[in-house]
């Protein structure tokens, strides 16, 4: 009896290691992307290619990444066979592992936008947009991951109301470009360009947002995707409900 | 033993039911998802801000049903914990929701593009375009799913194919519009208005092509994201290949 015990906490044992390998490995994977974001930024900003360039040569091996850790959550969804929580854990990871690798998508895209940008213009149109826009995505991203890490349904959260500010900002930075394209014909390329980029930008916001959701399915067991943010409130335990 | 036996039979038919009816809840789904392209079109290329409103207000039933069948699958592993193609097509199945569900998100941002449109143009710009790429792509949508309804690989393979074709033609598009606007000021907001119109249908044929995809790690268990095509081609079995 007590060595049947034994057996079981050893191999219960292995499985909590291997639930937070594979969490460790998406956290990680989310901190190259996150470096990819920042790297896109900076090439867009200076209108650098050849970092541009260095973006784009890493998405493969991020893309490989998500390809790995994924089948790492099929082996243990097909030997561990997880129940309730762990189950939530490992699809939760699954899905986070998805919008990691299209933030590594969008990444890329924005560096390629900054490569034909330093073909167009001495700097990129909208800038200071481009900045705003960006820093509140990065900050998203990076809160999402880390509630993750820290299974915090809370701060979760509060990155899904990152949202409304990026929409102002965008609506902003539409006008000037439409406004800066009706001054100088000669600055139309430029300025899609730098809408293309913006896109991208918002698009990752979207991206951090899902992650957001699904820390607090993981960690609550409500899926709050497509919910309004007042209902979601109503839905969560007292203790994850902001003061 | 032969009452285990029959035990047994009797709980692997209910188990073949529920994996039935998820598939084809899940196809259901992508039915509703494809008529909302095609409203979406519709209603950017006749400007009828009415089918507009409809697509946009079909989002949140189209959300709602992603979560449900999204929720079938997470009881079919918790309950029967099912291995190898039997979890591959669990796992397909819920990673295809989510194309599923942004694309009518697409759908939904091309219909807020339409309203726009009614009130900045007489005609779509690049309305040529528009139709050619949605034809592609709504073509794209529809391979993917029927892929996955008769699990063929090489159809699946077919779609992924669509792509390029894609790629010629925006590239077309984007050369047109923004001609157009150095060509006319006041025309600069109708053509960004279209050009995200294009960029959402765009978007959506990547989607397609991520259902493609899982239908072919669904069939054969090779996972093919991110893989060059001609390299898939070699992973696959003979009587997937092409001929």
């Amino acid at each position: 009896m007590a060595e049947q015990d034994s057996h079981r906490q050893h191999i219960s044992g292995q499985f909590n290691q291997e639930l937070e390998t594979a969490t460790a490995h998406m956290l990680e994977m989310g901190g190259l992307v996150e470096k990819q974001v920042l790297a896109a930024l900076s090439a867009l900003l200076e209108l650098d290619s050849g970092d541009a360039q260095s973006v784009m040569s890493l998405d493969k091996a991020i893309n490989a990444r998500e390809v790995e850790i994924d089948d790492e959550c099929f082996r243990i969804l097909a030997r561990r066979q997880p129940a309730a929580g762990d189950l939530r854990l490992v699809l939760a990871i699954s899905k986070v592992l998805n919008d990691l690798e299209r933030i590594g998508d969008e990444s890329s895209r924005v560096a390629r936008q900054a490569i034909a940008l330093s073909e167009q213009a001495e700097e990129a149109p909208a800038r200071p947009w481009i900045q705003k826009i960006a820093a509140i995505v990065i900050d998203m991203l990076r809160s999402a991951l880390d509630a993750f890490a820290r299974r915090d349904a809370q701060a979760a959260l509060a990155v899904a109301r990152g949202d409304e500010e990026i929409d102002a900002q965008m609506a902003g930075a539409m006008t000037a470009l439409a406004d800066a394209m009706r001054e100088d014909p000669d600055y139309v390329e430029a300025c899609i360009t730098a809408m293309w980029a913006l896109r991208s930008f918002e698009r990752i916001g979207d991206h951090a947002r899902n992650i957001a959701e699904y820390v607090i399915y993981m960690v609550e067991g409500v899926d709050v995707r497509h919910a309004e943010l007042d209902a979601v409130l109503d839905l969560l335990p007292a203790r994850s409900r902001p003061e």
